[in-house]
């Protein structure tokens, strides 16, 4: 009996790296037009090396391209691209296709709703409100809460203790099979991975099941629990 | 002769108290929407004790604010206040009425156009961009510029400078009378209070002109330069 279903975020719930692309294409063009004499290929190669170096989390990607090229920093250059990502991120930051009514119709179901996200707190929080989806999962659980990423079992136990509910009795769905599928596997957990997301890794799975639409989670637990319509 | 105007940013150009007053409203009903127990008043205390404490420009307010009162920060929470004040503040901070207009007037008459601000160089620029003014002004001078703020003489000096021109060629318009009219008289330029701004200290300006409407500005460089329609 599947009691509750438990998400990754970036590229599961949320298209994360098109938004990034949206929004980092936003800033080199606002970039350029505020003065920055380099070329959008020359811009945006710098900057996928930065974040390379420092994790797609990094927050002051911007301020290093500028300061690396001369040495210090253009405000007016600066501020024309934290603006121009900003309101691209806005835009861009938005679920994937039926994320939304499939989380009402999971909570109708009367299952429970966990996030499980490797994303530092407050960066994962922020595009949980971003979302509006603050108010709909009962417990999330980032990597400030454990200190440790997925597929370690320390997240997933996390998660399955605040939800309250046993291994089997919960789903993972996930677009990384190394981490989310793997991780949650070994703590006993059903898996699904999310096919749709930016897939990382491998293309052999080994997961339970596999969707192409997160519409078809709901199919998933009625098949799990037996429920007839 | 008039060649150049020289404008201060907030509450000249920008109605930025206005806009700090919805955004903090925004997040503070975020933040109680997303589980924090205090009354709207009680939070609008803590934040202006906080503001007044560290200075309007202290970015870290919420984390303050929840770190003060739990000893920890609640990123669902934080993350509520923050994406709310985001949202206001990219609705709320426009330009007072008849600014695109007049700037676009004074720029066809052949004026120069500064801005001296005392906001930090990054707040300043960042708000700037924001609304669509990194194009409109030749110079800008923030605090990081001169290191020190008006109505010292070195931002007015600084400015006219970058302008090359003379003082009494310039014009400063802002709505602080003991740093923008004081500061900028101090240096020998002509001075119009912004009578329509959120004014600070004393009403007694001893400014040049007064306006209600930034547009009165035209008339004024008209009436300098002796120009007759």
């Amino acid at each position: 009996m599947i009691k509750a279903i438990v998400f990754d975020l970036d590229n599961t719930l949320v298209d994360f790296m098109a938004m990034k692309r949206q929004a980092i294409g936003a800033a080199i063009h606002a970039m350029i037009d505020a003065g920055l004499k380099l070329t959008r290929e020359e811009v945006q190669l710098r900057i996928d090396k930065i974040y390379k170096d420092k994790g797609i989390e990094f927050q002051n990607v911007f301020d290093q391209l500028l300061y690396d090229e001369f040495q210090k920093v253009d405000y007016k250059i600066l501020s024309a691209g934290v603006i121009a990502y900003r309101r691209a991120r806005e835009a861009a930051l938005v679920p994937y296709p039926h994320v939304y009514k499939t989380l009402m119709e999971l909570v109708k179901m009367g299952l429970k709703l966990g996030v499980v996200s490797d994303a530092p707190a407050k960066e994962a929080w922020l595009r949980l409100s971003y979302l509006n989806f603050h108010h709909n999962f009962d417990h999330v659980v980032t990597f400030e809460d454990t200190g440790i990423r997925k597929p370690d079992p320390a997240p997933f136990v996390k998660i399955l203790s605040l939800l309250n509910v046993k291994p089997h009795e919960a789903l993972m769905i996930g677009d990384w099979a190394e981490r989310d599928m793997v991780g949650a596997a070994k703590v006993g957990m059903k898996t699904v991975f999310a096919r749709y997301g930016d897939t990382f890794g491998t293309v052999e799975t080994n997961a339970d099941y596999e969707v192409n639409d997160i519409s078809e989670l709901i199919d998933i637990v009625m098949n799990e629990n037996k429920i007839r319509i």
